[in-house]
């Protein structure tokens, strides 16, 4: 069972996964979500948008990328995605931290697992493009349900939303309305402390 | 864009889920876990053990079981397992939670959801009965690494505890050794308040 016991080492690491806390809102503004909701709420957003990607997507990898993306997050934390001092040594931290949690596993369950992760963060395969559009989509709409909250408290600019969310534009087209109407209606709300240039006008 | 409005609603409703509270501990004994984390933690584990399956296993129609099987709880809430009293509704409760639930979506995509779930729920085809093991699997795992929290706080003795875990035994038959090695460890750890016959002898 030395192959079962190294399953059953990663699967009890990974509970930390519900520890890790995002800057992200519950929509019922109770309290900061973890990671291992919001990997199950954008694999769910993933399944039930898939009609939105970009030619044809294959759901089965989208949905296996959704639930491993954040595993890393487990040794490295959360990286806030407007952090800009957070971001310069993200990858380090993170590559470190594959190490660790991937080779928990069988080596070539674990090789699977990391392969699917660095093909997610990499955004070039058409299933990772509309798996980034998804886990940009989750707390981009928990955030317009509360008021910006994240924006608000991290000081981002609508630019840097427009800049962020820019993958719908190529990975999920149709849904790039939606994004604008959700910027620029929360422009117009006051949900941003910084507003655009239109707005100071 | 009325389509995208029912997927909207139903995508914000859902968030709801992290905030249904099971029985089950976090493995660190911090907290009580939630709907959303448990099927997260599921749906990883059923990717992780697919391997253990009885026969052909199509791993994607399960992921996606995962994501879905507990939707109902939105509005019906968790009914612990051992719950003789809970059991008994929990039923008629669930229909009317997921006519709820699932007619918030454009009707062929809430159809397909639903019958996912009702298959789950039914244990009678190959994927649902792989699904229906790893459910048990995931709060028995954590259970154990909680000293038998939820065993001893429900008063569940290990005669029904080998009863809620059999459908391993069909499921997922090579994992069944380490259910019944869980079961006789908690006994004679003491993380029973009734322990087996063999204990009280």
């Amino acid at each position: 069972m030395e192959r079962f016991e190294k399953q059953l080492r990663f699967l009890k690491e990974i509970d930390g996964m519900k520890n890790v806390l995002r800057q992200t809102m519950l929509v019922d503004y109770s309290r900061r979500e973890n990671d291992a909701e919001h990997s199950w709420h954008f694999a769910v957003m993933a399944l039930i948008l898939a009609e939105y990607g970009d030619g044809e997507v294959d759901l089965f990898r989208v949905l296996k990328m959704a639930l491993v993306h954040d595993l890393v997050e487990v040794y490295a934390g959360d990286t806030f995605a407007y952090d800009v001092k957070g971001n310069e040594d993200k990858e380090a931290r993170e590559q470190e931290a594959a190490d660790k949690i991937f080779g928990l596993l069988p080596k070539e369950q674990g090789q699977e697992l990391r392969d699917l992760w660095e093909e997610f963060d990499a955004m070039e395969t058409r299933d990772a493009l509309y798996a980034a559009c998804i886990d940009r989509l989750q707390p981009f709409i928990n955030n317009y349900f509360t008021q910006g909250h994240t924006w608000r408290r991290g000081n981002v600019s609508p630019e840097q939303v427009y800049k962020r969310m820019e993958p719908i534009k190529y990975g999920a087209p149709e849904l790039w309305k939606f994004v604008e109407f959700v910027i620029e209606d929360s422009i117009k709300k006051g949900y941003f402390l910084c507003a655009g240039d239109e707005q100071n006008k």
